[in-house]
């Protein structure tokens, strides 16, 4: 397997809007209906975009996208410093278990120390146990003396 | 009593490090140092701030600032709409319960209306329970499936 990660283009927009619709499918939650995906395609591409991509591709295989990680930053204001927020990282079924979330945490951690971040943060949901056993594994810390609220507007 | 709420200025500085310093103690985390209070003030108040900032003044004690929130724009994939996430909202001690924090809630979702999000969003320590039952009456939800993750850098 040759993996390489990349930001993505606006010419990847159908790969992406693929992706993501995996995930949802995955997560089993209401998946971006077709102006929300033409939202997304904005948000990620337009000129001042409000999030960033990042496609996994699989060269030994036609080069076939495989993955994405979106991301975007918040801010501590007790460290006062940017966070790396990642708001989805998905590995499409035939490729999980392969090295590949780790190349993008590397990646990610990469990205954050250059913005000079004082902290990544995501979530997950609770029975996901592949993943939280990988991020685990990666010296991160659950904060589940957090309680996240959510006001749908 | 007669409160007013509006963005914060540069200088209101001094009064907005003060409120900070005010939650850091009341939640029992460590406070943004020196640096730290320095880089808020230059990420709340510089050409392209990384954070907004609205105070609370009672106009009725000589304008005495009584609390501040701290917001900022995330983004959530599958509505494809961004978020406005609360990071900070803290009354001092001798103004709580006196009905600020929903004056607070219902600026913010004024805001959060004005800048097209599909959410709000904010979290709370769980031994926090003034604020759990405050927020519970809002017609919001506990997102108790979701862990978060963070890693420090």
């Amino acid at each position: 397997m040759n993996i390489k990660i990349r930001k993505a283009k606006k010419s990847d927009g159908k790969a992406f809007v693929e992706l993501i619709l995996g995930l949802a499918e995955f997560e089993k939650l209401p998946p971006p209906d077709k102006k929300a995906q033409k939202r997304l395609l904005k948000d990620a591409f337009s000129h001042k975009p409000l999030i960033n991509v990042l496609l996994a591709f699989d060269k030994s295989s036609g080069n076939k996208p495989v993955g994405y990680a979106l991301y975007f930053f918040t801010y501590s204001s007790f460290r006062a410093l940017p966070t790396l927020y990642l708001e989805d990282i998905y590995i499409s079924p035939d490729h999980r278990s392969k090295g590949i979330g780790k190349m993008y945490l590397d990646e990610l951690k990469k990205i954050a120390q250059k913005k000079k971040c004082g902290r990544m943060e995501w979530v997950v949901l609770d029975w996901n146990t592949n993943a939280i056993k990988f991020y685990d594994k990666l010296g991160t810390r659950q904060m589940n003396e957090w309680i996240t609220y959510r006001m749908d507007l």
